[in-house]
Formats: C-alpha cells, structure tokens, sequence
C-alpha cells in the first residue's frame, strides 16, 4: 500500500457522475488527478456549462479537489493530498464547425479531447461505423489542438480516422481508454497493429478495464485487467502505457441509453448489458487493488510508478507544454 | 415569346443576392418559381434569421413574390403574375445533430435540402473532398425528410455519399444543379454513370450554367447551355430534367471567398476566377432567351414545357405531397 500512495497516480479516463460521493472516492483510491469527462454528446453551449459545473464543483470540494492546467499542478495535487480533476471530452462534436472554439475549451481548462465518439462527426467517424477517414477540417482541428495543447484522444474512433490522425498530429495522441482485440475482438479493442502503430508513433495507450471489452465481461477481476495491461506492454514497452479505467460510477440506465445512442437520442449503436466492473477494483476507492495486483504479477517499482502514472505525466507535459 | 410567357417556368436553384432588383429580374425573366438558397454554412439559429428576412422580402414585395409551400401555390404564382420562392439550403448543416429540427424547418416552408455542401458534415461528404458515404445519421436524415417533405439534393455531394442517399430515399432525389463530366471534366460535374443512376431511381436533374463546370467556360453561350442540357436528355430522356441555373446575381468578391471555403472561413475548397454567366443569359431577367435557344435547337413545345417547369413542378409533387 505504501507504494500506490508514494506513487503518482492517473487515471486516464472516468466518466462517472460528478458528485461528493465519486470525489470521495477518488480519494480514497488514492488518485493523484484523472481525466474527467465533461463533454460527449453536447455542443458548446453546453459543454460550456458542464464545465462552469465542473469548476464550481471544483471550488466547493477545494479540501480534496483542484484543476488541472499544468503537470505542476498534477504534482502539487500530489504534495496536497488532492485529486487533480483534468477536464476531457469524449467528442469533438462541442467544437461545432468553429475552429476558434478549441483555442476558446483551452483557455477554459480543456486538456485531452477524442475526435469522435463512436459516429461520423465534422471531423472523422467513431468506431461504431464504417469510417472513411480524417476529414479535411479534421486536419485543421488537429493542428489547432497541437497548437494549444489539448491532447488528442482516439479510443471511441474509428481505425480509419485514427490512423490519419496520428499520422497527422505533431503531438503524441492517445487511446486513453482501450483494450487489446488479441484479447477479445471488439469494435472498441484496438488491433495489434493499431496499437504499434500509435506507440511506433509516439502515441500513448491507456489501458481500460471496461467489462464488456474484457475477455472474461463481467466475470473478469482486477488481475485480468493487469493481465490486458501486460498484453499492451509486451506489445510496446512499458514506457507508453497507462490506465484509464473508464469508470461509469454513480450513472444509471438512462446514461447508458444516452451514451449508447447516436447524439444520445437517435438509433441505438450497441448495447453493454450489465456494467459490473472487475471483481477487487469495481469502485474507484478500489484502485490501490491494482497496485496491489501489479506486485502479485511480478512487476518491479519502477514499471508500476510509470504504468501509475508517471507515464500519463510525462505525455501530458509533452503535448500540454507545461 | 408567347411560349416563355404561357409556360411554368421554374429555376431549380438560384443562390442570387436577395434584393428588389434581383426579384424584379425574376419578373422580367419570367419566373413561375425558383428554389432560393437561404442557407449554405450557417447553423440553426442563423438559418431561421435567414428564413425571416427571406419571409419579410416577400411580404415587403408581394406585388411580384409569394411563398411557395406547395405545387398548387406555383400554379397561383403563375395566374398572379408572381414568381414563387421556393426555400431551399445548399447544405444541412442547418439541421445540426437534431432531427427534430427537420420538421420545423419544413413547417418554416423548406422545400428542397442539399445534404452536404462540398465537404464533410454529420451526413455525409461533398464533392470537394474524399467521400466516405452516408453516414447512419444521415440514413435518418433521410427517412425524417422523406416523412415531411424536404426534397433532397444531392448536387455538391459526394460521389459515394449521393449514390447511397438515391438509394435510400424512397422519394425521388435530384441533383438540383449539376453539368455532365462527359462535356468537362469537374468535381462538381456528373458522370453518364451518375445521371443515369439518379434518373433509373425516379430521380431528377436540373442543369446549371455555372461557367466554371461549363465546357467553354465564361466563352460559353446560353447554345452551350441547350447543348448540355440536351447531353443529359439524350442519356435519360425529357421528362427527368429541368434547369437549375445558379445564378449568383448581385455577390460580389467577399461571397465567392466564403462559399469556396469550408465553413466559409477555413481552407479553401476551389477557385473559379471569372465569374461570367453564358452570353445571352447573363442576367435572371434574360432567361425568355433560353426558350429562344430550345426553340433554335428545334425542341418541340412539350419538351420545351417540360424542361422549363412542368417537370419540376411533377416532381416537387411527388416530394412534397401536394
């Protein structure tokens, strides 16, 4: 246990429901900051209310919570005893067809955004449908991204699209929330190929843990959820890999018949059946569990602090500039 | 004259600066109606604002305009002596990522919707960049503009993304203003494979002007524009066609720099040059001169009637259910 709290500790993906209760826990797993996601089917205006909630809820918890702008602030959430909340988007679609607005998400505080999430938007098309590729707007968005610092993120996008985005950006990208498809075959698993190709790159891959694209669903426990992790990093080395856990905690059917529906309303995209997340790490209080589990894998300090997060670390300070 | 004069004339589309001058030319031109762009990049919001200036116009100007919602109202148009304005969008832009929208705009008195404006949107792709086809939404896009009654037009779509849309739609599609690739060679211009295609699904083509897709350019005379016209009648007969000009009567500099690029403001798309309509129909109001030049040709009155209307006006009412 002292390890997991000596360690920085990022997780690279939670969408769960941003309240006391969740913060909390956040805490008590011992996460030095995560990526928060505070947009997926909204537009601007919207998500640029999601965000003021996010800020205020920020400021009401300042006793456990802070936001995120640098990986200083990362590392003085460390020294405080804080979570670090890094405000993401699961989709660019809050963009809208304003290239002014991405600059505009950044000033906000917007640190990590997926291009697209699971359909066609302006920009690429998700992984849930056939996908022709990068759109030429979508290269103008890469390059402005790059130029403020939000880092772009890949996991809910199609392979098409993915693979001309990280050939397109000059920045390190990311699957933040990804399974291997060597392990179980899945719209949303990534190929061996697909996950050389981002590292051979010098993209990042942040291992998820989510039930219905692990090999054994929701019979799966934390160890097989490390086991998914070194099935990456025999792949890519252990200096490109996260977690990014994709915790749903808090959310009832009615997120998932809004997330699992094309613009949260129109025809439906797949269907998860139960969400139970694996046996020893199925809250985020839990996530001392996979430290633990890291150790009874037989992994040594140094590969567990950087698959913790130190990884995450240094990949943000690349792309974010500071 | 007197043959111009008794007959339905109806220009398929016509994106002409919206002013009294423009709307007197359509009098002196003989207009029965004609499908007038009042949305191209623009979002919801913007378009409605479009949609009420428009309506303003023809209350400030009814001695000579009307709003046109159905067939029967081009038929009133013609017995007043008014030209009918029909509303259409180059682009669907305007429906954002709400099918709801749809409906309110075809209750607003939207007749006829281009999917996509040359580049990529949430339906589709247009025909200045790579296509990758319909999207699902747009396959719902479709359906809902079936159900109320917006035609679709498919002119600046994309190859791949108008092929499956003519397939999908089960009322007719056109291609409001297109000319054949077999007379020049453009991205905007329709192969015999294409137009042949929309015409065995029950579609309809109307055939533009516009001297840049033209095969003698701004040389071109309103003879060359009965040329093409007659290319395309002889590949799927005189009942599928009519002319959709594109008159952009009245821009100047600033309007060609926004259409040509995406979104109106970013990378730029084409350029045309020289923009100089056929000698002999240089102006809205010297459309009687293309009935001269069909008589010139020695087309017979029927197929003169049809092409300058009577076939649009079929077909509007097929799409519009009255």
């Amino acid at each position: 246990m002292s390890l997991h709290n000596d360690s920085i500790v990022i997780d690279g993906l939670i969408i769960a429901k941003w309240e006391r209760s969740v913060f909390d826990d956040m805490r008590k797993g011992g996460l030095t900051a995560a990526n928060c996601t505070v947009s997926v089917w909204e537009g601007f205006t919207d998500t640029v209310d999601n965000i003021a909630e996010m800020k205020q809820k920020i400021r009401d918890y300042s006793d456990i919570l802070s936001l995120v702008r640098t990986t200083e602030d990362i590392r003085q959430a460390k020294r405080d005893g804080k979570t670090g909340i890094i405000l993401g988007f699961q989709n660019a679609h809050a963009f809208e067809d304003n290239i002014g607005y991405i600059e505009a998400f950044a000033d906000m505080g917007v640190r990590v955004v997926q291009l697209c999430y699971n359909t066609q938007n302006l920009i690429g098309t998700g992984c849930y449908e056939r996908d022709g590729g990068l759109s030429g707007f979508g290269r103008e968005v890469i390059a402005e991204m790059n130029r403020v610092g939000i880092m772009v993120d890949l996991s809910h996008v199609g392979s098409h699209t993915s693979k001309e985005a990280i050939l397109e950006s000059k920045k390190p990208v990311t699957y933040s929330h990804c399974l291997p498809s060597g392990l179980k075959e899945h719209p949303r698993n990534k190929s061996d190929e697909e996950l050389k190709f981002i590292a051979d790159h010098g993209g990042f891959i942040g291992v998820t843990m989510f039930p219905p694209f692990l090999k054994r669903g929701i019979e799966a426990t934390v160890d097989d959820y490390v086991e998914a992790m070194d099935y990456i990093i025999n792949l890519v080395g252990e200096d490109c890999v996260g977690f990014g856990t994709d915790f749903t905690q808090g959310y009832d059917k009615g997120f998932f018949d809004w997330i699992t529906h094309d613009k949260g309303r129109y025809r439906r995209l797949t269907n998860f059946g139960t969400i139970l997340n694996p046996e020893g790490i199925r809250t985020i209080g839990e996530t001392p569990n996979l430290t633990v589990a890291m150790e009874k894998a037989g992994w040594g300090e140094r590969k567990i602090q950087k698959v913790l997060g130190e990884n995450w670390l240094r990949v943000f300070g690349e792309v974010w500039g500071a």
